[in-house]
């Protein structure tokens, strides 16, 4: 995403330093040779100066705004090693989508990087959030795409909008920074048990479309509370950050690809190992147990109201094996 | 959606005469004997009693229940056939779903079957609308199932969302009949947008998810705004009628299959005929220009709010060649 958001602000008349981790010395081979991104099959702007992992501290040289794009397990690191340029550049942008477990505290990625900045004494420059139905390879190709800038101050958000904008790439501004980060990783949950009803038409033979539906509309309910009780407007996750995201993540991508199998009747524990083994991450699963301990710290007066949730921890960490009668129980209506 | 009713409500041991019209004597045949019904490949309950075009009478003697599930442009003609047996029932459901046009002024189904007693100086027991996201062939084979029923009357949705639900076919009430009952033909209108991202991956080789999501996404705000101006909850669109109806309808369906022969840039009337000569009815086409003049009549306010919907007359009935433009345009955000 760090390669594709590169390309969207190369268009965008932005000088983009990118710069690549101890992993990806194979992805700045590739950009400095002009060739197609491994991963997104896209070439990446010639505007756009690559860094090895050495190079950091010259990345970040002089910057006006540091985006952190890695995993959100390397979030913690990647904070620490660029604290010193974050800390002098205007924003800090955050493409990284996750939890941050502290302390034994579950954060969102801004409070847990603030939490980072704060313990080393030093202070953050504005956080925007960047969320939506993007995927990468498609932004990067300047396809027509839509993300949202969440900031805790919708007046920063509004200015990088601007800023960042280009005719394939637009941006709405939010000021609900929890809003639009709470979004990302729980679609990635949710689009699990999307892929499941596919999983189920494979099996049975029979389309369940009715019950991804239900499922889909379950999903966005749940968003939807889980920002309310995080204090975030409730109305955030019925755009882009959630019925967007889920949308394109519930069609496509790896939770939903896992979920298939698991719909297939692979089992849960048996389909990660393949998923594994095929060198497929899927984020949703990581993300299951620390969105429920989530639920449990911050947010514990709607646990009732998240049966989809607690029914994907079921269904993916404890592989109970009846899912389709979890699923059925999760996203229809109780009795009135 | 009749026959999948009647097996529905069979499973839930009710008593159900399904009436043929004169157009449904093939139908009658099949379920009278036994064999699978034609269109949607399920066999219908032994426990239901078919009635022929001729015997509507019978059909409707002594009954608690009348459902109209007739093609919206039935309903005129339907509601007047059955008006007697209507007004001796203690509620009218309906599953039909559409506009109607009634001495010029574009209305809801409810209503327009409400100004069709009131010319006829006969009194109607409360209406329920059956909406959400609910493939026929699913629900007539006990497949997972949520579904909503809207009445004006909160307690009149509740009583008979208990007394209709089975194990695979499960209801929410809802007090929001205008919410409820608006998305129905909305959804099939941006089907056909969503329908028209899938074309265009045919068409360039190239996915378009951001794009498709992004308008998913501007449907539920409009289905939204619409609700609201109409003096609807808002918040009804973002449930099983709007999201969910929309998820099913986006992934399958005829509307949807509409919008991806105009996205391969087959011509929006060249590829209408093509549906015609396949005898596959595309709802969203008639109900369009409907939709435009309801917006028009009733919510002029909301008029800039709706730019999906004016991006789809324009491609579906003006045949503006530069429909990806249009669909960006309307779907991206504007300039903030």
């Amino acid at each position: 995403m760090g390669s594709a958001l590169a390309n969207a602000m190369a268009r965008a008349d932005w000088t983009v330093n990118l710069w690549g981790t101890w992993l990806d010395d194979h992805l700045i081979d590739a950009i400095e040779a002009g060739t197609p991104h491994p991963r997104i099959n896209v070439v990446i702007s010639e505007k756009v100066n690559a860094f090895r992992c050495a190079e950091l501290e010259e990345a970040l040289d002089g910057v006006d705004v540091v985006v952190i794009a890695v995993a959100s397990v390397g979030v913690p690191k990647i904070t620490e090693m660029a604290l010193d340029g974050i800390t002098k550049a205007k924003a800090l942008w955050l493409t990284s989508k996750g939890f941050m477990p502290r302390d034994g505290k579950i954060m969102l990625l801004p409070d847990g990087i603030r939490s980072i900045a704060a313990a080393a004494g030093r202070e953050l420059p504005p956080i925007v959030a960047i969320a939506g139905p993007v995927k990468a390879n498609e932004c990067a190709a300047a396809e027509p795409t839509a993300t949202i800038f969440g900031s805790r101050d919708l007046g920063i958000a509004t200015e990088y909008a601007r800023l960042a904008r280009s005719d394939r790439y637009r941006i709405e501004p939010s000021g609900d920074e929890v809003g639009v980060e709470v979004c990302a990783p729980m679609k990635n949950v949710y689009a699990i048990m999307l892929g499941i009803a596919d999983g189920l038409e494979e099996k049975t033979g029979h389309p369940h479309h009715n019950l991804k539906a239900a499922t889909f509309t379950q999903a966005v309910r749940e968003m939807s509370l889980l920002a309310g009780a995080l204090g975030a407007d409730p109305a955030t996750p019925y755009g882009l950050p959630g019925v967007g995201d889920l949308e394109v993540t519930g069609l496509s991508g790896r939770n939903k690809v896992y979920g298939m199998r698991i719909g297939r009747g692979e089992g849960a524990k048996a389909a990660l190992r393949t998923m594994e083994e095929l060198e497929q991450t899927v984020e949703g699963v990581p993300a299951l147990p620390l969105a429920v301990s989530l639920v449990e710290q911050s947010a514990p007066q709607i646990r009732e109201q998240m049966p989809l949730l607690y029914a994907a921890q079921k269904i993916v960490h404890e592989e109970v094996p009846d899912y389709l009668d979890l699923l059925i129980e999760a996203v229809l209506p109780t009795q009135p």
